[in-house]
């Protein structure tokens, strides 16, 4: 539909969600325009670039009212590479612990990493200049979605502080062409670091706030709770407003039960640390996580992206479980299994990676 | 030897290290000056005030040298609340998996929170004006280590972004009074959200650098390495040199194999997670992680300190073991055991917290 792979995982075609295989994605740090993952709650927009207008107003010194010519010609632009990823992100493993109705099944690959260039959104709020109270940064988009309660157009915030840190940016550009119109063209929001919720495309308006956005988006899903909440009882803004992603890694080649010779093989994947936390190492285990061993970090493409990995494994004969888990800079580490990280809405999957294997 | 509680668990007289005991640390969200926690590395020094003296050189426009008197004259003061905690807090749930000869086994109580009063530090090296190259801010002090190797004086640094946080300071005030000598005195560097290895007391001398120092305790202490690695045949800069705290938490009352009479208790202890990123819940199992139920979060008394929490639990007779778990506001939670995150220094152990207590 957007120019995708053949092996594309099609959650939905209206809204159109679809996230790579385990082996689209694999072994590049920059994951190409036909391959990154795309996570819609409306039909994609297909707007005139010419006619395009961002407002930004609220508590600010001077509203702008700002074409596209003029975001570009009036602010300095800058490139900065960044791994987007959904909140569901490893949502399948989650499901087979317990099912969560009307919840796709996300596997690794609502996660990808592109250079994105644009502005900064900090440069942008610094020409209106912040109004006393300021303490939130609110996106606004014209995608409407008719699963939100009640149907809403899509819009997210961020606290003023990560909305001025010089990585977020105001962006047109993808990996050095015009960002495709399912990826928010002509211009979107990235929030490094962040939940991929966050990072609005089309974004039209820009409002700072005292408060965080009270829209749906903010203040009812995303919502990580305990296992054991009602999630649709559970006033808005109660349980955890999700922000920076979660220390999170998987296998992404071969793919789940696929068939492989028995001998040494090469095993990649990713791991990914939220904000700029950066992932310090990652281990790989073929008996269930009783013994591990170090894989090779592959070089990062930037403080807010990915750590690619590789290890060479001899798979035996059988069915062969790969589990893989990381460290951040903190020196944690992931929990075992999705039923300890499991919730009602099936959030930031945090337990190891893995996939199981049939050798021989 | 320094102003302690009676129940403190003294490490080593000299250097002096001591940790308050789970009962002296609960219930209170501030940690009395005679109850937080002392890691020294070498004879605490007794400085006077009037002949302290503060270089701050390296990679600046113009060096300084302050008194106490000019440092307090010519920059703004500032109070944060903040935890410090040390990277081998709760190493003796290490110590139980594999013993880590020459460590001590620090509990849980290698944490406390302290209102710090101060200069911030991103002033004064404003001041001195920051010149091309500048990555690092090494603290240097006049305590000298016998037990490093070589023996020297106790020196860290600090990337440059976080040393330009407002929240790092020169601190001379703890609570209110001024620092006792155990503590720092006349001023430390207070580095919240870091282990506190970085928090270097009696600073003396503080230098921009484009790498990180080359000392013992930056380059080959507090190192995080693979439970595999040979730490001694490594080379400085191998591994993880350990910044952000891990997200960490214990149970503070009552201490480990106490004995109370079965039936309902008020449960208390702390979560932290690394720099100010927040912890979202706590949970408490009786069953070994079985079944969880969410604690009670307490004010924070700011984004830097723990969280305090409690729990109404009936204990059932016999031996109870009482696990707990945090979860970040990244939606990461933590690891269930000890031996899951064992490592050759014993550092950064972010396992479940518990306690083991006889009931009835």
């Amino acid at each position: 539909m957007w120019g995708k792979r053949a092996d594309t995982v099609v959650h939905g075609v209206e809204p159109y969600n679809a996230e790579p295989s385990r082996t689209a994605l694999a072994g590049r740090s920059i994951t190409p325009l036909d391959t990154f993952y795309s996570r819609n709650h409306g039909t994609v927009p297909v707007l005139d670039p010419a006619g395009w207008r961002l407002k930004v107003d609220g508590l600010v010194d001077d509203a702008l009212d700002l074409g596209l010519d003029e975001l570009k010609g009036r602010f300095e632009h800058h490139t900065v590479a960044a791994t987007l990823q959904c909140a569901g992100n490893r949502r399948a493993a989650l499901l087979e612990v317990r099912d969560i109705p009307g919840e796709d099944p996300w596997g690794p690959g609502a996660t990808s990493t592109a250079r994105w260039t644009g502005v900064s959104l900090a440069d942008v709020l610094a020409a209106a200049g912040i109004a006393h109270g300021a303490a939130h940064v609110a996106f606004e988009a014209p995608d409407r979605a008719e699963a939100a309660s009640p149907p809403q157009t899509y819009g997210a915030s961020i606290p003023l502080a990560k909305a001025q840190g010089a990585e977020v940016l105001l962006a047109w550009g993808m990996n050095g062409a015009d960002l495709p119109p399912v990826h928010g063209a002509p211009v979107r929001v990235v929030v490094p670091g962040w939940i991929g919720a966050r990072s609005v495309k089309w974004v039209q308006r820009i409002s700072v706030l005292s408060e965080p956005s009270a829209g749906y988006f903010q203040a009812v899903a995303y919502r990580l709770m305990p296992a054991d909440a009602d999630y649709d009882a559970a006033p808005p803004g109660a349980g955890l407003t999700l922000g920076p992603v979660a220390l999170s890694c998987d296998v992404l080649v071969p793919d789940d039960h696929a068939r492989l010779a028995a001998g040494s093989h090469d095993v990649r994947g990713y791991a990914y640390a939220g904000d700029d936390r950066g992932v310090a190492r990652v281990e790989i285990s073929l008996d269930g996580g009783a013994g591990w061993a170090q894989a090779e970090l592959e070089a990062s493409e930037g403080p807010w992206c990915w750590r690619l990995w590789h290890a060479r494994v001899d798979l035996p004969p059988g069915e062969v479980r790969i589990s893989v888990r990381a460290w951040d800079t903190t020196g944690a580490t992931q929990p075992a299994t999705a039923s300890q990280v499991w919730n009602p809405k099936g959030y930031a999957n945090s337990s190891w990676g893995g996939v199981t294997l049939t050798v021989g």
